[in-house]
């Protein structure tokens, strides 16, 4: 049994996120590996011949995603793995970590002999940041069978066209996917929870779902000294109240929610006079579909009632993230709605023991970002491992986190996947 | 003693100020009559020939301040009046009114024999709306030795000479000052509370002070997902902690203030992300100095608590009213402080005796906007009274006020004429 004890290789895993880290690298520290760039390109060729190197086998479908596997025959496997794609300045971390800990754990399990080698298949989706086609997660949405290829645009075929590759083959990416048994994702968390709570990893039971609004409130542009509070209709009062109120609220439902106010505008044209509107933006997330629209029905009433006691009128309109270009590049639209999703039992389950088994500091928690694992999660067993992101930062340049924390993530992983491909029953022993 | 109970003739005020009403008129019923235009020297023109008709004195100065009396000798006298000249696009009442009902009040004082005649002095105050030149109020404060002519502008200067008036007049004007013994101003409330209440006349006791702040709270632009509230510094919701709390902070110190957010914005660039500064305008109102220190005092503390509290830093400036410039007019520039004024106890008391007299539905309140009274006052006793509003609005050319309240008005100031006379001991008698 020595060689299903096997560990992974702390050297050669940083030194591969390392290597990995050069391609596309900015002077700044960061990254420009942004979806179908020449180093998007360049850096799933360097997977592939890094699986090559090890005696994998290796695949690309026609939505760019990576595949590497131990051995060449088509069966069900658990997808390990994340993607290689990055923002505009992105970080080295977003992504490229869960891909070379994936990498790193299937070579382990191949060079062991572990039979659990044969149950794996490392997935290094594309494009899931969104930043060339609107949505994000282009492979793992091919991969489902959630992309709809008859929408794509000229732009977008333009640009998967100049990649290399046959449009008319992405629709059958979708094949593929009565192979995925179920998906474990490695990622950093974006976030600044575990960091603050002095933990290693998170144990991920979920992602949290959002829906999205621009609230109104109208009142009347009185001036500020011949017209008292009482006899006010003002809409910076009531949105304060309301807003005020929110953290209590999103609690009052599920501690696990948040909810965001991104941006807030109102002007009554001068100093002296209460704005006749004002306007902001509300994004609330919570780890169910229950608690999410409980918690917005919660908000709506609220607003309902604030507005009544201020004298003011409301909309409550569901509001799409908007489209942003920078640099001839267009960053993610995303939906004014996503409902949460809850993670595999049983994946979540071998994700904690494994955590210890590794005696890591870790706890369950919900993921507040998307991400590939979230997509497939939709149709088959899933769930996550999240490591600190020091500062809480991510989508630029400074993201980081510690070697030990990485070293860890991708040791936990590896324990994770043994017991994820037992509790699939995927193995033949 | 017949004829010093004579009383005011309703049909020659609503007349003579429907007449003044057609000078400066626009379609829309309001009025264009800003300060030394074409039809503001109509305005004061048609003034001096209604006082001439009524066989009364009358001087216009050099800052175009137009001035009426029943006896030519030079004696103190309490003036009674306001202004003439209207913001663009202004109402019929707005000062107006005030100078409509002193002349009203004069010749009916001056007719009945009444020796308070000889002790009155009609007053229609120059540029009182501050629409030509920075802050208003320039033929009160020529008169109250409070304008700085040597300060006058190139602009200032051409439009003061193609009125016809010669520049080096203007310092001269403050040398009448020790000719007056107190004012009282009649004007519309400009806000809506008499209407609220059911009030016909407001006895004002002062006018609100004012302190203008500008407040920059800065955070962290964190990601709506991964961010727990405890672990944000959201400055939206410090922000509207502190704003929510106003009216209560208001009133924790007086309940005659008021406070105001005339503008807010915040923007995290994306729905899902927390701003990483949101900026307000902030503006105090308090009836004595102390009070309006203490508020602020008390505002700026919770800021920083709440700061403390969402894990924000903040800025707390004094902040000037902007210049606007409005089909090349410039609207008043105002000062970030104005200390609030006390009005006299004995004019205040003669206005409270009147309406007492004339049995109307009077209280005593503190003004909200500024007025020549509040100039004039600083230097000799002075008083207002405010008559309804509809529906609380002025500056528009819906400016309204009921008839049977215009002419309530004009018969309390004609009563709180002769009390005041008295109380100054102006009279002979």
């Amino acid at each position: 049994m020595a060689a299903v004890d096997a560990d992974i290789d702390r050297v050669r895993l940083l030194s591969d996120l390392a290597e990995l880290s050069t391609i596309g690298a900015r002077p700044d520290g960061g990254l420009d590996r942004v979806a179908w760039s020449r180093a998007d390109l360049d850096g799933r060729r360097w997977l592939r011949e890094r699986l090559e190197a090890a005696g994998l086998h290796t695949t690309t479908d026609a939505a760019l995603n990576v595949f590497g596997t131990a051995t060449s025959s088509a069966r069900r496997r658990l997808l390990i793995g994340s993607h290689t794609d990055s923002v505009r300045a992105g970080g080295r971390l977003d992504g490229a970590y869960g891909v070379v800990a994936a990498l790193e754990v299937l070579r382990t399990l191949a060079a062991a002999g572990d039979p659990v080698a044969g149950c794996v298949e490392l997935v290094d989706f594309a494009d899931e940041e969104g930043v060339r086609f609107p949505c994000g997660y282009f492979g793992s949405k091919a991969l489902a069978g959630e992309l709809d290829v008859g929408s794509l645009g000229p732009e977008a075929i333009q640009i998967i066209e100049s990649a290399g590759v046959d449009i008319r083959g992405i629709a059958a990416v979708a094949n593929r996917m009565s192979l995925a048994a179920g998906m474990l994702e490695l990622h950093i968390e974006q976030g600044p929870r575990l960091e603050a709570h002095g933990l290693a990893v998170g144990v991920v039971e979920g992602i949290l779902g959002f829906d999205r609004y621009r609230v109104e409130i109208e009142g009347r542009s009185d001036h500020g000294g011949t017209t008292p509070f009482g006899l006010r209709k003002d809409p910076v009062q009531a949105a304060a109240t309301l807003i005020a109120e929110l953290p209590t609220l999103v609690a009052s439902i599920d501690e696990a929610g948040t909810a965001t106010v991104g941006s807030i505008a109102g002007d009554g044209g001068a100093i002296n006079f209460v704005p006749r509107k004002v306007a902001f933006t509300l994004e609330v997330r919570q780890p169910s579909e229950t608690s999410l629209t409980a918690t917005t029905r919660l908000v709506e009433s609220r607003l309902k009632a604030v507005c009544v006691e201020h004298r003011c009128s409301a909309t409550f309109r569901p509001e799409h993230m908007n489209v942003e270009i920078k640099d001839g590049l267009q960053v993610a639209v995303e939906p004014a709605f996503v409902p949460p999703i809850l993670f595999d039992a049983r994946l979540v389950e071998a994700c904690d023991a494994a955590c210890r088994e590794v005696r890591v500091k870790h706890r369950r928690m919900h993921a507040g970002t998307w991400h590939d694992a979230g997509i497939i999660g939709r149709h088959v067993p899933a769930a996550m491992l999240l490591v600190p992101s020091t500062n809480g930062g991510t989508h630029h340049p400074l993201e980081d986190t510690a070697e030990t924390d990485l070293v860890d993530g991708a040791r936990v992983l590896l324990r994770a996947t043994r017991h994820a491909v037992r509790a699939l029953e995927l193995t033949d022993y």
